[in-house]
């Protein structure tokens, strides 16, 4: 059976009154979130900074005025807001983004873009973009039309690949494949040693991964299965700073036909991966909430020759 | 409003009785198989071999032993084969062939390749297969599970090109374009002199084009708008062979982002086009009901920075 493992992403921040966090709400509340999303808590980490919630379907962060919410296969991510808004007026809310990853399978999906944002159009004014073309890999976006200024330091990366490599399909579609296997793989020990990390294995394959330290996190999640294999990473790390290494890493690590960058308000000087992966869209977007976008899709030129692929 | 320009394809080979042939039926036959589908006959061009019927979404050949019917934006082209099989038993039936193009927006469209197939199988035994991958562009063939042995020049060439350049948008975008205007922009004087056409420009935008020589035909349609622009390339000539050029010159015309070339049983010796476009994927098939069909994907380099698309 086909499992979308491409992500829907939301992102809200709030107004704090003195003393208030997000993380003093009891976790019934996150719970109910999570599960009106069509996901379940399986396990949580914490430190000083966040909550990282390990889903059955992805990951929810809790900051003390921000959630960072991520759900893949048939999840409506975009009820969370729905639930998010019972407790919490609409203008309790300064910033709030939600994406729609590109998918393999989008008329599998439970609910689209469109719909998702027709359902938020009575609580809030929004601009909704399309980065990349409508027949290729694109992401949506949506975000309410309320001006917010980002903190110096508030950056996103989300690296989207697609159709993994045989290194990776090895070790992810064996099963019952152990932590410390996929850890080693992972090369966490070298890149994140003094980081807290979180991660499940599901049977029989798919793998997802919470880690922090201090303020930031990373998350790892793969679905290695033949038909639509995916992996993502996705951090608010500046990925091209001290762990510039681990972004080329990753990319070695999976091997992915294709791959999409999403990143928010932090970019490398230069073109990345330029000579072993093929540009093929490069979208740059200023939003009025405050963050830059900038979208890249990379397709390895391949002109080995395969069979069809017969249908069941 | 968005049109889907890209196509779903059938051919379907009879068994004939002497003297017997296809175009021996009544047009009215033709216009409810036009009409059941969604779509409706503009007009049309006869020769000694085939009649060619311009529709108001894209063509439909007719020779004496065979049809090939090609329909675009929301039509349901399966229903075409029911209407064929009011007049015509399944043991009547060589050979059946249906294709879904590559589609902007499946989402959109009234049916998918897997309930139109569905659709079929009470009727025929048939194999389903998928040219390309999922998240990028592909091809859905299916077959009726029968051996058949095509003619030794029994080709054909499908060339679909996504994302038109700026030229051929000058030429298409312009309301009530002259039809002599496109001609001369494909060149057809030049290269196709001597053939029969039938040509129709469409109200905004749009442009169908079927002609025919002896018993080959080729048709061009063309859906220029911004939001998936698109046009495709039709014919059951030796494209490799004495119109060689004509295939590279219309991949100049329509100067596509991307474009994928569908092949049966005539193949270039070498890779076309490799050194302007990047090919990303090469499959290849050969059917048990006696086609080998190759598909090959191409996408432009590009590092052109862009904006996001706004969703009004």
């Amino acid at each position: 059976m086909f499992f979308e493992g491409s992500e829907k992403k939301l992102e809200i921040v709030v107004k704090l009154s003195p003393g208030d966090s997000l993380r003093k709400i009891d976790q019934s509340f996150w719970t109910e979130i999570v599960v009106s999303s069509g996901a379940q808590i399986l396990s949580s980490i914490h430190n000083d900074y966040l909550s990282a919630y390990l889903l059955s379907e992805s990951s929810l962060f809790v900051w003390d005025d921000r959630i960072v919410m991520i759900t893949c296969g048939e999840t409506k991510l975009i009820q969370a807001v729905h639930t998010f808004l019972k407790r919490f007026s609409r203008e309790d809310i300064l910033s709030l983004i939600f994406q729609r990853k590109n998918e393999y399978c989008s008329h599998l999906q439970k609910t689209n873009f469109f719909s998702d944002i027709e359902s938020l159009k009575n609580v809030f004014n929004g601009k909704s973009f399309r980065f990349g073309n409508t027949d290729s890999h694109h992401n949506f976006l949506y975000h309410i039309d309320r001006e917010f200024t980002p903190s110096p330091k508030d950056y996103t990366h989300e690296l989207l690949m697609y159709h993994l490599g045989s290194d990776a399909k090895a070790i992810f579609c064996q099963e019952g494949q152990e932590k410390n296997k996929i850890r080693e793989f992972l090369k966490l020990n070298k890149y994140f040693g003094d980081w807290k990390i979180d991660d499940f294995v599901f049977q029989p394959y798919g793998y997802s991964l919470n880690a922090i330290k201090g303020p930031h996190y990373f998350t790892v999640h793969v679905t290695p299965q033949e038909e639509g294999s995916y992996a993502s990473f996705e951090t608010n790390i500046a990925l091209w700073g001290e762990h510039k290494n681990y972004g080329v890493q990753i990319l070695h690590a999976f091997s992915p036909e294709s791959f999409d960058l999403v990143s928010f308000n932090d970019f490398l000087p230069e073109r990345p991966f330029q000579n072993s992966n093929y540009p093929v869209k490069y979208v740059k977007e200023k939003l009025k909430c405050g963050y830059e976008v900038q979208f890249r899709q990379f397709i390895k030129k391949d002109t080995a020759e395969e069979s069809a692929v017969l249908i069941p």
